[in-house]
This record gives C-alpha cells, sequence and structure tokens, in this order.
C-alpha cells in the first residue's frame, strides 16, 4: 500500500520554501504526495483542523501532522 | 552529488513522532540522512544554531532549517 502525504499552503513564501525542501526530499516511490492550497481551496480547512493542523505550512503524513517552521495561523485565511 | 539531511532531535516524544514520520518519509536514495541527539552531543549544539536552528525535532536539509512541530528550545538543552 502507498502512503499518502498532503503538504497544506497557503502560497507564502515559508510555505514555498517547505515545499520545495521537506517536500521534495519525499521519497515518492513510497508517497503518493497532494498539495492543497488553503487560501485557493477555503473549502479543505475543516479537513485539515480535523487531522490536527493549526497552522501551514504542514505536513500530513499518514494522518499525522506536522507543522514545518510558521507561516499563517490556519485561523488567519480568509 | 547525494543530497544531506541532518535530523536534530533530544529524543523527546515529539522528536520521536517527527523521526518516524518526516525522516523516515525521506528519499533515502537521493539523501544521507544523520540523526543528532543534541542532549547527548552538546558539542554540535553551535553547529545547529549556526544553521538557523532555534528548537527541536529540526531537519537540516541542505543547510536549510526546518523546525518541526516543538519539542524544545536550543537554549533549554542542558
Amino acid at each position: 500500500m502507498r502512503n499518502k502525504a498532503v503538504f497544506y499552503h497557503v502560497g507564502c513564501p515559508v510555505c514555498a520554501a517547505a515545499e520545495r525542501g521537506v517536500v521534495t526530499a519525499i521519497d515518492r516511490s513510497r508517497f503518493d504526495v497532494e498539495a492543497v492550497n488553503l487560501a485557493e481551496h477555503k473549502a479543505r480547512i475543516p479537513e485539515a483542523q480535523k487531522s490536527g493542523i493549526k497552522s501551514v505550512p504542514a505536513l500530513l503524513l499518514d494522518g499525522q501532522p506536522y507543522h514545518i517552521n510558521f507561516g499563517a495561523d490556519l485561523s488567519t485565511i480568509k
């Protein structure tokens, strides 16, 4: 079974750096990686919050949230 | 050229979770991964600080620091 990784971001500079660094380093032979811009897809904010994500950029790996540095709090995404 | 990843931690629960999650997901065919317990190897704290690392767990990918969630501030490691 392939593993699932979801990268949540809002297109901020900190988000872009995390994507270039951490997300690029993920082993694509084991992980399906989806990048979700929550500023563009606000309907997916509740899903992120339910997974324990409080800020972006964040990576959800097999359901576990990992906040990477700090770009923006989820509550401030308008 | 192979890429270099250094995972700094102090053996804390948040650190262990980040290692199981994010560090395990790194593509080992492209990255050499080193894990450094800064509580056991305090001599390497200045090196981490110089790289911009302020807390653990953190991942240094090709010289760029990525703090993953929050376990402990580097200044509190005794």
